[in-house]
Formats: structure tokens, sequence, C-alpha cells
């Protein structure tokens, strides 16, 4: 869910590229009219940036995909709904997205569209749903600002909901703007630690439901069920950049580590190799889901996040002190790499693992 | 699909409003901690915005709602997809409630969820609908940023599409903002012409399509066929309020004409009587629905937009003037009422028809 050039899939749909890049091409006059300027580098980038002068605005709208039907499935196994877990999942697509640019995050809407009104009829599950968004706009201190309840018989199956959250945020004071001008070789890579798979690579989770003993009621080594472990929240990553920011340290760059897994840590558009000497723990339903499936560490790390949930490439100097502040969140982080000259590739060390320029494909 | 406060749609979940509130009441103290204020005013209204200092920001997430399944199932008659009009509908309904605060719109976010990725393709359609969103940002003048096109299986019908779209605005000079604080007995209004049904009472019209002979190929009195006419796609009406802030016309109240008709023109939250002595030409589409679905005028105008698309609230001396500059922009209006003392409904003199305060609920 990452391809955002004027909102296609370049994956999906090759012969509209062209025609995309005339939207973005006349996106320049536009904002010229209103006295503004396109962040043209945003382009490509996770979240979309406009130079209002004093600042900068950045926006995004983000998905959740598929992961309320494990909720759903869950809730015959757990008798809970694991909405509100479902919600945070929902703003954290949002969130975590907009802050990679520098962003502070200011207001979110929601975007809930169900198959039918009666979606809401079940009250826990809607109250589970409401008091999860608004704890994950507390936590990440944004204005929760309204959103759309659309019930859409016929376009959303009956008794789903398709969750997606759209957000809004400042890069205030403009240095605080990260879209990677300043990554330079020798900067150290810190990780920041995931809860388990987030939103991302839920579709092989779900099919491995279908296929394990136990489904999601099977136990992981440490007793969890499965279905349960998948729920995990996607952690919220704005108040480490909001507590660096606070503490004087500006990333060079940043990364939210999503479908594409440690391949995306190259997403970067200049030539660097990142070469990484420690790997952080790895949570048990991505083991899980590893051994079961049977995909080899090549394809493991190439599409889950595999316990890196979020990447900050900073000043060498400045590394221990972006963990000390991460884990003053309480958020585990390591300083897990550095960036070297050489070709566009991600190196994993202790897997002896390469990802080359080519395994990536997120921008036009 | 104007229920906003904190995105809860309080019809359905009564009984989580106080939740609710609550969400809405933390906001306060987030902002503050950027230094930004919430423009309290606007929860309730058609987008939320934050005091920036030198300006406001103004947000908003939109869905189209079932329209697209008009243009799927006008396919076969027709030949065309219809998504360029689909994509037009779809960005009218964020551009045109987030202009109703007085904001530029100044970027959108498109939001295509698909019931799988292979919806695109059918390049034909794909490109209908990049071509028909990249047209109307150009209408508006407004950066198309970026967006989302999950494939979301299992949530999402087959072969369906979940349009939405999210839309950032400045209100900028600050006079500009348009929160109904202006709005004063004797204030002249003037309605913008519709292009028929726009995106409300859609499902009105789909369940009609099952019981008139022909369906959506029935004729019109003009010889147009009844999928075609629902077709037209929603006047977007960026380009009058853009225009009247150029010629230096601050509106003191605007109202854009969804799903509750006309009874949406008494949403300003004070009490005041909204008189009507002139109605627009009713939409040939829109009078073959009330004929064939036999709704009284009460019925109609309480829910279809009647002719009347965008509603402004002027100073009379300026009446003229804004029917002038809307026209001027292509887009017919007329002074069709006045503001008065009296309790809170909407009168319409022509039709003999009154709706009072309790006809409408849109606030918490």
């Amino acid at each position: 869910m990452d391809y955002k050039q004027a909102g296609v899939d370049y994956a999906k749909i090759d012969p509209l590229k062209i025609l995309a890049q005339q939207a973005a091409a006349s996106t320049a006059g536009h904002l010229a009219q209103h006295g503004l300027t396109e962040v043209v580098a945003s382009r490509g980038e996770s979240a979309y940036v406009v130079d209002c002068g004093e600042f900068y605005l950045a926006s995004i709208t983000e998905c959740l995909g598929t992961k309320a039907l494990v909720a759903d499935a869950m809730r015959a196994i757990s008798g809970r709904t694991h909405y509100e877990q479902i919600a945070q999942d929902t703003l954290a697509m949002a969130i975590n997205d907009l802050i990679t640019v520098g962003a502070t995050p200011v207001s979110v809407h929601a975007y809930w569209a169900t198959g039918g009104s009666d979606w809401f009829d079940d009250a826990e599950r809607a109250r589970d749903l409401v008091a999860g968004w608004k704890a994950a706009c507390d936590t990440c201190g944004v204005a929760w600002g309204g959103g759309e309840t659309p019930a859409l018989a016929g376009v959303v199956a009956p008794d789903r909901i398709d969750l997606a959250a759209s957000c809004v945020g400042l890069v205030r004071p403009k240095s605080r703007l990260t879209l990677g001008e300043k990554l330079a070789v020798g900067d150290a890579i810190v990780l920041l630690v995931s809860s388990g798979i987030h939103a991302n690579g839920v579709s092989l989770a779900r099919k491995l439901a279908e296929q394990v003993d136990g489904g999601y009621a099977a136990r992981l080594a440490d007793g969890t069920r499965y279905g349960e472990a998948l729920l995990a929240p996607t952690v919220l990553y704005s108040p480490v950049t909001e507590a660096l920011a606070a503490a004087g340290v500006v990333p060079h760059y940043a990364v939210n580590v999503t479908g594409h897994g440690w391949r995306k840590l190259m997403r970067h558009p200049a030539s660097f190799t990142y070469r990484f000497h420690r790997l952080p723990p790895v949570p048990q339903v991505l083991r899980f889901i590893q051994r079961h499936a049977q995909i080899d560490d090549r394809e493991a790390y190439g599409n889950l996040n595999m316990g890196a949930g979020f990447a900050l490439f900073v000043a060498p100097a400045e590394a221990d002190r972006v963990v000390q502040v991460a884990r003053a969140c309480g958020i585990d982080a390591w300083v897990a790499g550095r960036v070297e000259a050489g070709p566009r590739r991600v190196v994993i060390e202790p897997l002896q693992l390469t990802f080359g320029g080519g395994d990536l494909r997120v921008r036009a």
C-alpha cells in the first residue's frame, strides 16, 4: 500500500502511468495559484507535502487492509471484539506514514464504511472501535476531527467494515522536514520494535489460519493463541518522533516498515547500501508464520517487519540518544545498521541476506 | 453523510454519544500541545478547522456512497464506463463540503478500495477513473497529492470499488472563515444550480430502477436515459467560492445541499427562519424520481436537492453580485430566499411547505 504517485498503483495500472504523471505535473500550477509550492521530493514518499511559507503541510490517507477479518474470526474464540486494537491499527497506518516526513500529526478523520448501518447495532463492537480510536488519538496527541460512516450495501460485504484514516500534519519548524536530502554515508540506522505483524502480511496470515491445526486458536510457543497474537495492535511511533523533536534530534530519513518488509529500508531514492549487523528479536507470531508457511528468510524479511516496525536514519553521534529517547517512550530500539556508499541494497549480515535495488518498486 | 462529530453517526450509535464527546473534549489539549487551537464552532460543521496562527487549516474525508453501482449497471446499456463522472462525484463530495467553511482546497487524496486488484485490469474503466479525477482536480485547482488503492477481498464485494476522497484546505486570509457567526436577519440566500441527483438519494434512485419499465434504460421526457441522467456528475462549486473570494465577497454562511435536501438549509446552529420565494428549475431526473417513486414535495424537498446543489447566505446588497460571479463560472444561480427572525425552519412559499427545526438532525 505504498504506491503514492497520484493515487495510482503502478504495479497494477502501468498503462495509466503517463496520465498520472500528467496529474502530478499539473499540480504545481494549481498550488502556485494559491501562493503555495509543492515539495516535489515528497512525491513517492509516504506523505504529500506542501510548502505553506511558515511551515509545511503534510497529508495522507491510509487503509487498514483486511486485518478486521481476523478480529471478526477471533471473536468466536476469545469472546472479545478486538476492535479497539483494530482501531489503533487503522490510525497507525496513517500516523506512522505521516511522521516519516517530519510532520507532527494534527488531526485525523475516520473512514468507517460498512456493508449496512446495522454494523453499529452491535454496541460492544462499535464502542470498542470508538474507544480504541480515541485512545490512539490520545497516544499521538492528535485531534479527532470527524469522519464518515457510510453504509454501502452492495459495495462493502454484509457485516464487514472498510476502515481507513486520513491524517493532516504540520512540519514545524521547517527544519524538521525529513525527505532524505540529509541522508549520508556513515549514518546510523536505528530500528524501533514492532508488536507483531502490524497490518501488513495479513493476507498470508489469514490463509495460514485455514491451514494450521486449530486455525486462529492454535497456540504459539508462549501459549498465546495465533489469532490473538496477530491482533497485537500496530505500534504508534509518533510519540518517538515528537520526543526526538523536543530533544532537538532531527532524523536524516525515516521509513515506516510495511508491506515490503526490510526491502523498504532502501526506499530512499539515492543509491546507498544499508548494512545491518544486528537484528531485533523476531516476534513469536512472525516466527510461527515463517515456520508454518515454510517461507525462507529472504521471503520473510522481504515482506514482513520481522520485529522492526520503523527505522530512523540518524547522524552516528546521535544514534544512542535516539535509542534512549525511544525507550523512554516505552518503545524498544536498537542501533542496528549503517548507511554505506555502494549500490542500492539492503545487506542483513547475520542472515547473509542481500536485497538488491530491483527488489523494491514503490516509486514511479 | 453529515454526522461529523468525532466521526460518529449519532443516528446510528446513540449509546456512544458520550464517549465521542469525550474524544472531542480531549482534542483541545492535544492541539494546545502543538501551539494550535481547535475552532470549536467547526465541530458539527461540514469540515474540521484548526487555527494555525497565520491561517486556518480545514480537513475532511468524504465517501461517494453507492453511485458507482449505477455506473456499473449503466455500462451494459451505454457501452461507457461512466467512471470519469463517478470520479468527479467523489471529489465533489469532499470539495463541496470543505469550501463551506471558507477554505481554499489545497490537496486531495484518493481512496479507491476494491474487492480485488483485478478491478484495475479493466484498463478503460481505470483510465476513466483517473482521467475524471484529474479533470476534477484541475477544475478545482487542487493538487492531487496521492492516495490509496487497497485490494480488500472479503471486505469490498468482487468487482466493486469503494470510493472516497480526503481534502485539506486553507482559510486564508482568516477573515474568509465561514462558520456562521456572520449570518444575520435580512441576509439573502443564493442557490446554485445542481446537475441532477448529485450523489445523494442514490439508494432510492437505484431501487426505482428495479421498479420502472426499462429500468436505467427508461427515457426521461427529453429522451435521456434514466441511468445516464442519474450519472450527471455532481457540480464542483469551489470555482464559485474562489471567484467570490477574488471579488472580495465573503459569504456569511454556506451549505452543501446533500442527503437532507432542503432541510439542510437550516443547518446553521442558531434559530432563524429561511424563507424561499423562488425555486430553481427541478432537474428532469429528479422529477422522474418524484413521480415514479410517488413521493410528495415534502419528501422530495426534504431529501433531494431539487435543483439547488449549494446555498450561499450573503449580505443582501451582495446577492446580485454573487449570482453574477457564479454565472461567470458557468454555474447558474438565483437569489431565492432570505433569512428572517423566527423559529428555526425552512419555508418554501411556492410549495406552501415548511420544515421545522426538528426535521433536521445533523449535530450532536
